[in-house]
């Protein structure tokens, strides 16, 4: 399926392959909470949950690369509902840009790309959670427009 | 499919079906943020809504019953995603019981039970946002063992 360009020059985004797998792992571990619970030395269980994604019209998980290297990553899930007149629902997840990239706007740049997929998929409204650690991502968010209006509650099984 | 049985005395849990639809919204619009959001004159954005919901071996659309009559709904997701080892979520939206059947144990008997399906379904992980309004839904949340960990950020379409 088509997807949208991202608007900024010199990067481009692509839905993932198997192929990104690691280099999307190697993202989620460069970080104060990724570091804790992810582990790079079978990645098996990651390639596994890539078929599951991969095999669902309604998951979108792309990387962003620059120059052939994968740079940022992020996880669009397409949510129907019956809250808000019936209106889809577009989630983020798993938003990551590498550590060398950030403040150059490629982080903003991505979001408004899944802004844009969300909108093209006939979303009205799009959703996200952010660790409450992580203050950064929340002024990055509110910047983007977002507004904080909701706790987010987790229960480990 | 075989879903758990709810455990709460004289109450019943099963898949909502296109019938239910009308006493679901019902259920949505008696709340203060439902009654601004959703409108029942016209049903068909909703019944169209249900029947993607439906379709989807991923979403679990819920009621709750007592003696045939719908008294709470629920909406569990399940999303792959890489992060925490490439762990399904099951994800809570939509969660309503009605004003008459409030604080006899109904809501915590559905959560449990939406734990329990999202375990049997190999989830890790169970999360769910609550509007900053809601005060008394997160001390709910907080008493089922549910952790206020994330920023909940929305942006309408």
């Amino acid at each position: 399926m088509h997807l949208p360009e991202l608007r900024h020059p010199g990067f481009a985004v692509r839905r993932a392959t198997l192929d990104d797998v690691a280099d999307i792992v190697a993202l989620l571990i460069d970080d104060p909470l990724g570091a804790r619970r992810e582990r790079t030395d079978d990645l098996a269980p990651y390639w596994q949950a890539f078929q599951a994604i991969d095999a669902d019209p309604d998951q979108v998980l792309v990387v962003a690369e620059r120059a052939g290297e994968v740079v940022a990553t992020l996880q669009l899930t397409i949510i129907p509902g019956l809250s808000h007149r019936g209106a889809l629902r577009g989630q983020l997840e798993g938003v990551r840009v590498a550590a060398a990239e950030r403040g150059a706007g490629l982080g903003t740049a991505l979001i408004r790309w899944a802004i844009d997929e969300s909108r093209r998929r006939g979303c009205r409204l799009v959703q996200l959670t952010s660790h409450r650690s992580r203050g950064d991502a929340q002024r990055f968010y509110g910047r983007l427009g977002f507004e904080y209006t909701h706790a987010g509650f987790t229960l480990s099984l």
